[in-house]
């Protein structure tokens, strides 16, 4: 049969597709396919992450003492082979065509699983130390459920807790794909890489960016909108950019931020200090700092 | 068989999870676990109410005059009896340890799901005149079809209405469930409690606030990332938050106002005012009147 | 039995409903009920699309060079199925009463889906160029699968690129939804009838609307929550909206727009321009500009 | 590359499979290719045909006088759509090379669904009068819950009772679909050309088997593995079988059969008489008549 | 509109079916409706209890002695509560119109879940005793995890067990609901009432059946399409079948019946009695018998 | 907390099934928990493998000459990997302790399985010739569609068939749970060891056995309810059953066997025979020999 006679001539597009992999606009360089990390099984293990951090909210709604506990540890058990999988499928990717390291990274991903199961207690900690300061930072709060269950601010914030532990233990990649679904399910975007004392807070939420290298002190409240930025991306002798640089700000303990305000590059915030509604912020602020700004309305 | 043999330590991480459950980390205070409203269900009853509402757009595709009115029907009793359990659970959750009146919930919560499906005309009534001002609104629209399915302005409205409706009934963690919902949905942040007149219209969405105790007049036009907020927090004697005090803004009727707007505190717009885009606005404002941002570009 | 003894009273909200529908607030006024594209369809379309575009990183795991081209082909084939009944759908919903044109609808469709397919390979041409933009643009960015992973902005960009294909060969309806889908997942609004041009890059993304009309050269590159809008709407003699009329920027190649900057009406950035954060731009700005806020904190 | 080095030689699987498809080993002689009836599809109309009839056995379980019509009518009107459609594909397919009639099968399928519909209450009538034959034909029995929930030959009869209404108004190919789901489910293979009067019990039912020509009367009870079949196949005179003769048994009211009886061939088996388990007949029996086994066991 | 018009006249055909359910053909007598037991929770209870006899063969495959009992302790916690629901309305509805023990039955049912968990080791004592029967019984079997997951025979055992616990507990309904269930996936049905020993194996197992009151011995094997039935069921003066009476056989230990043997009445085959294929049996048998068909086979 | 308070005494009842499991009912020997081959999917797997087989009865309903080789290839891409998996699972499996073989196994299940991919087409061939005969000797059979779709015969024949080839090829457990689940489908039990000729057709099928080293000519025509058994189960010295031995019958070319007939042991039924229903058989057959019960009832 002549192709043209098709519908929708699928042999061609399919080959003209292959081409544009394979030559025209190949952006993979590997001599093997690998396996990635996919987006089904890391929600999944974030589902039982959420439920073992707080079965009673997030788990099943008919635990009782005599079953927590089970539930606990299975859910963890299936949730953390999984991450064992896609912390190896991470790392194996990574890896670039040096593929002779496969054994040592399925040993390798055991063990920062193991090692992240270790600081889920902490985890735990710093998350009530969270939902405490939304319950006394919106006056609007009526309870702990509510705020667990209805607080995107406070959702962004257990995956933020979650993928930073993995950001830090050496699986950047598992943690930045689940910053970018609590992005998409909370428009919060807080890079894994960012460092957030306890006890923090952003409220409404939607827009608030915080970038890689930022660093939050204690007890930091944050509204929608909020951009914690690079100012400028430093580049090397060649113009191009060099990854990793410190460029985000610092925030120190207690420091409010209002809705729509951009801090950007890597100034300092002081203690205590409160940075008003859309203020645009490029310099360090001494402690105790009241920045507002100005009012220039015209009729 | 020795704990420190296991991969992952299980029983360790378990028992440091229920310990901070119970001790060190404790965030619920009751004598007797109790189900909380799930997600999925009312993410089920609203997909049950909206094709209550709007069939033929968010019901099934092959309704006829014969079946529309069982399809309704059914879809309703359904969704009802799901919300009166959620209800129930929502008025029994946020009794705390207070049980004696189980009974009393379940009757409460069957007569107060009657009631909101009695209002669910007069709720579709109002919907209609949110996609009237939609259609008459954005040049950019060329059906109510479109306006339905593409316009997450609309969806947010009608997430609002729905809401708003339960929140005044007495079922609050429910309605704040809902408008979490839609904000994970449509990045606009609308509160429950706020009084929106009819004619509402929302263009993008993204990034729009709209506090607890903001009143909004008719034909009201809002664009993206616009914030209805409070100016700062009533304490009491003691520094702790005021609940619910009126400290967001008053919109009458016909107010306009454009993109990354931020209106905060207790103040009232006049009718058929026009606030421009990113303007800071925390003053009262006469009718008729054009504010936009003073204009300072430096090149 | 009488109605008064049930419990929710479902035959007269039935009713109500109805009447709801049929007369007091009607919105549809079809002589015959017909179906519209479906939301559930669409998203499997986009699934479908994305792994024909992209079959290692949106498809299956487990792909070879043997089995690729098979599954590409497939994958393909469902979807232009579904995508032609979907536009048949549109385009018959969009002819009003105007049902003459049935058997056209089937033809156009079909013919019109072939066209798109044929469209394929160079828009994924065009997407590698944009995951190339961000590989470049972006300090924190590590590999192509991170970004075709984790980046909203990408994503964002893939389902432009096809809804915009769609809105030209005339199927508005489907790229307005598909449109719409992208917004939902990634905060980012770009409206399909918009142009732009290969290396397009939006970084974080939240918030950035782009209008109807706005045409965007190569190399763009924006921040969230920056507005391309309409600065007024024109209307005609009876002070009803124009449909249509160009009325949302140009932006020259190479041009950067940092968070939060609103620029509004049909106005040029020339080439080379860079615009600063929060900046509320309604003028033309010639090339190799660089626009930013007045400094204006008060302490 | 060489397909040689392929795990699997998919393309000479695929190409052999092709070949035989069309050429060696064809099967199907179409101009066209044309949709089937689907399993999944029918199966899905059998839920709702079960649950219009016996929505509190086979439908919700939270069913009240005022939500039942409306969830009857609701399902009906699901089940009724797609049978339409299922028809028609079983009519055109059954077509053969002659397509002229396609919009003929439309509307014929859709008046032929009708009649199905106004035959259902008739159609529960009966399976009424068969639930009380099993009710007082086996002293296990317990109640009519019991009965429709746990009685592989009561499923089996509502299953023929269905897709005997279906053979006689003209759909056959359904017909036999839902008879094999009927085997498939509970051992009892009826086709659905036979003829079965009120009150039809089967008990126990693993390995019955009725034929296309058979005949039962009124309260007719059989056990597991009875053989209502043919004794030999009319033949014409080159040897081809005849279809559609009549070949099977005619049974007169109230006649009972025991486990493991083969009737055989065009005989009448009286009103009232008793086959006795195991026994092989092929001969006529007179009315009231009681027939066993020679016993003829040896030590 | 004129219901004349319709397609499938829907409201013609559900008030018939209402007027069926009501007045004509009424086969429920309650005053208000009452959920009944559902196969699918049924379903999910068994897979849920297979699961936590064998783990490693009908639960997760990827549990490690550090994950076992978690699991096994939550799904038998999913498995249990479900159990309590499903009895709670099996006694509900077995209770007809006296509804003043509702509170009674909560508490029943849950003390009878508690009775049967703690069954389950001895249950799970008898299934090992008859897979070591099938292992030792059939040449063709190769392992102990080849019988769990291919031999119907042993599947269908494993199922009664259940269900005669339960049955003997004091749910019947529920037994006999998994009795049916076992019968439509193997093709073998035992009634929950019998009593059957350890060590029993059915092989092929096709068109078994095995009546209430049926007891057998120890070890006992058949073979497929055994009947052990009732010769006649006793009538009471009014001709009534009298429920519940002895009228099924006795095995004593290590009978073995070949296939298709039908075995009728309250008699007893002595111990180790061997009966052979298609027997048809009505008599007592003395222990060590070996009976079998006349050979009476005509050229 | 006493456990005693426990509602369902969960850790008692975990602890004991533990004890069961590891000492006194222990029934797998194993150093290391190993994963089994699952039903799950293996179902998919069959179900993929009869869409490549028959892709227009058991695959995508709207294939077209454009798009039903991709549609092949993917489907058999992807059964074909999972076989892989499955059947290196029940090689590991079938290894016992001795796991030095694992990379064995993964070479060698990956073998296999292009083997099994390389029958394919002579598969299809056979399966082929079993329609036709099915077509040819049912005076009811209407069109291949519903011999494809309604004959549980022709679907045992076509499960055979797969299960027979990997049996053949060293998966044995695999093929077993593939005969399996036939059974369970068709209520046919046809051992995968078996050898059957072209032209093989059961009619209605339950209750149809065949056991491992049975051996069917060409053109074998059987009925419900036939046994291809075993007279008697050979032992060796100490009383063991000898596994594998031949014990089960041979029928020669066109051979007919009507329902409920068992034949047992090693005979020989020699060609064109003809075996008449629920005959008892247990010597050897002459050619053209016509068998059949004897007429022996009683009134």
């Amino acid at each position: 049969m002549l192709e043209a006679e098709f519908t929708y001539n699928l042999p061609g597009v399919v080959q003209s597709l292959r081409e544009s992999r394979e030559k025209t606009h190949k952006i993979r360089h590997l001599g093997k396919v690998r396996e990635l990390p996919d987006r089904q099984s890391i929600e999944a293990i974030l589902e039982g992450l959420f439920a073992a951090l707080f079965p009673t909210h997030y788990g099943r709604a008919d635990l009782t003492d005599e079953s927590i506990d089970y539930f606990v540890g299975n859910v963890l058990s299936v949730a953390l082979n999984s991450l064992t999988e896609q912390i190896r499928r991470g790392l194996y990717f990574s890896a670039g065509n040096d593929l002779t390291r496969e054994v040592t990274f399925n040993e390798l991903s055991e063990s920062l699983t193991a090692r992240f199961a270790s600081e889920l207690p902490a985890i735990r900690a710093l998350i009530v130390s969270d939902i405490r300061a939304a319950m006394s930072g919106d006056p609007a709060a009526t309870s702990v459920s509510e705020i667990l269950l209805c607080y995107p601010g406070v959702s962004a914030a257990i995956h933020y807790r979650i993928a930073h532990s993995l950001y830090q233990l050496g699986a950047p990649l598992l943690a930045r794909f689940i910053s970018e679904i609590a992005h998409s399910r909370t428009g919060v975007d807080i890079h894994p890489g960012a460092m957030i004392g306890e006890g923090f807070f952003i409220d409404h939420g939607t827009g608030v960016v915080i970038g890689q290298t930022a660093i939050l002190g204690k007890n930091i409240r944050l509204y929608q909108a909020v951009t914690l930025g690079a100012k400028r991306f430093p580049e090397d002798g060649d113009g191009n950019l060099i990854k990793g640089a410190d460029r985000h700000p610092i925030l120190e303990d207690d420091v409010v931020i209002y809705a729509g305000a951009t801090v950007l590059g890597r100034i300092t915030i002081g203690a205590r200090s409160t940075i008003g509604g859309n203020v645009w912020l490029t310099k360090n602020v001494p402690p105790d700092s009241n920045i507002s700004q100005a009012q220039s309305l015209g009729h």
